[in-house]
């Protein structure tokens, strides 16, 4: 009896470390004392935090759900990796961080070097873009807990902002604008029906079927877009007007998401119309019959960073950011609708 | 077409939430400025890092592989949350850091709230029993990555130590001594070749064979012992001698990875029989006929956490933690090898 046969293969493992290392690598700046091979990444805080009054260091762990599913079956293993940063530089933004580090988590059933290697590049590829250090992550060769070609990956950030700094503010008043920051479509959030619209309705060509309202991409194409990661638009943004809270659509809409950064008691209207609804997410509603609601519970339907300031602040803030949206107000009873203009 | 009918329950995930508020916030003190419901868990440096020189942050990500699969088959879910919160410790202690918090990540095919409670308890738990703040975490219902009743757990801490304070010290030389602190059995790793020697040797019982090796104990509680957390008696050895490193003796066992933390060109020798190997190790190596290599390969074999100090304080070191066995000595050739006493 030998560890292989148990399905866990240490040299696709090791092969998979030395495909990557270069990437990983490449994320390290004078803070990381110790990466790779070590037991646990070694971040230089009195260095990345020197000068800050009151540092608060912002966590926050996520996945990428079952876009993996959809990632695999088109066998593009190079973007996931991106969407995964992005979600957590975004989810960390809210509360006004910026990324100092990274760790990533990749299960699969069979480890797969080249496919590993791919997926990690992508996490690295992220991180590079926003000064991000990947300082550790585990790769787990599970048979038998996930199904044949499917993996997951899911990762955890580690970013600081100044006490001081800390969002939501808790000067959130009724009648403040809410700005949106587009989306590139589902980011990572809504994959499990997306994936039963598709099952249901395309199933002769799957995500390869090019429906005229994609404009000659096709469904995996769309779907496989990357989350946009909102760091820079932000920060231009914070520099000129005060950002009195941040919201990322994610998992459960603007219903369920815009209520964890409004104070008790607060919530919101959005006018139907004044923002543009990605065509993947059209596609789905109108294929998929979903329901206004539904669709809005779900999906993040364009409004990928909601932004709000001040109503005065407006014009600054789209002169600094174009595309970012008038969209609605916060309203002083506690609900989140949408509203006809 | 609604949400829940792609196998996704929101429903289910904010009882799960519910059910698991309290264990959460038993973990915070007054460093976590925001927890659960936040998009990112906001932890106070200025307070954690007080009067601290040089703060290395370390961090490490690790899951606790296919035990999950020993813990559903005995539908057992409070001890995995713990074997992951012990296993993350012990990894960041090798780099000599304490613990400051933890974000865990819970993924299933079909959402069941009381067994994420269950398993997110564990997790706090894990964390209380050393002064770590579980400020976030993600539970993802997955349906087609995961195998049916599969789910996977995994997890992020950070830590901190002194730069000064930071291990392994470079000083490790030949002739240094090399003390075990004992293992409970395979900790989190080996779960797959263990499970696969289950199923061919004990078909019919399964998990609930009791050989006579075990004691009274099945061969599940046996698999399911809590990876032990040696937190306490390295902060006792530390205490009264120089420890120069430390090793977790994790996948890959001692061959992998007593090289991660010795200087290049260095290695081991550690003397056959001075040290207890726990009955389902040996049960393992019996029944499914692993050769040591492969055996030391991939199980801890009772070797925990290997701690190398001056040959001088080895006294020391077993008046102030007793059962800390000296097991063998730094070498100045670069193998790890098994030799006789």
């Amino acid at each position: 009896m030998k560890y292989s046969a148990a399905g866990v293969d240490i040299a696709a493992a090791t092969r998979a470390k030395e495909l990557m290392t270069t990437a990983v690598r490449s994320t390290h700046g004078p803070a990381v004392l110790a990466g790779m091979g070590a037991f646990g990444g070694c971040f230089d805080a009195a260095l990345a935090l020197a000068g800050m009054q009151a540092p608060v260091l912002v966590s926050s762990t996520d996945g990428v759900g079952t876009k993996t599913l959809v990632a695999a079956a088109l066998e593009r293993y190079d973007t996931v990796g991106q969407d995964l940063v992005n979600h957590a530089v975004n989810d960390i933004l809210v509360q006004g961080a910026r990324p100092l580090f990274f760790l990533d988590y990749i299960a699969v059933a069979k480890l797969d070097p080249i496919q590993i290697a791919a997926i990690v590049s992508g996490v690295a590829a992220g991180c590079r873009a926003v000064s991000c250090a990947l300082i550790g992550g585990e790769t787990a060769e599970m048979p038998d807990i996930y199904a044949p070609g499917a993996f997951d990956l899911a990762g955890t950030i580690v970013g600081v902002v100044e006490r001081a700094d800390l969002l939501p503010r808790p000067d959130v008043t009724a009648g403040d604008a809410i700005l949106a920051l587009p989306s590139t479509g589902l980011h990572t959030n809504g994959y499990s029906l997306a994936r039963r619209i598709v099952a249901q309705h395309f199933a002769t060509e799957g995500y390869h079927a090019r429906p005229s309202l994609l404009g000659g991409q096709t469904i995996g194409e769309a779907l496989l877009a990357i989350h946009r990661c909102y760091l820079a638009e932000v920060n231009a943004l914070r520099a000129v007007v005060p950002v009195k809270a941040l919201c990322h659509i994610t998992g459960g809409g603007i219903y369920d998401n815009l209520p964890r950064v409004l104070p008790k008691g607060m919530g919101a209207e959005l006018v139907r119309g004044s923002w543009t609804i990605p065509p993947i997410c059209q596609l789905l509603v109108e294929v998929g019959g979903l329901a206004e609601s539904e669709a809005y519970h779900t999906l993040n339907m364009g409004l990928g960073m909601l932004v709000i300031v001040p109503t005065e602040s407006v014009a600054t803030a789209q002169k600094a950011v174009a595309e970012a949206q008038l969209v609605g107000r916060v309203t002083a009873t506690p609900t989140v609708r949408l509203v006809d203009g």
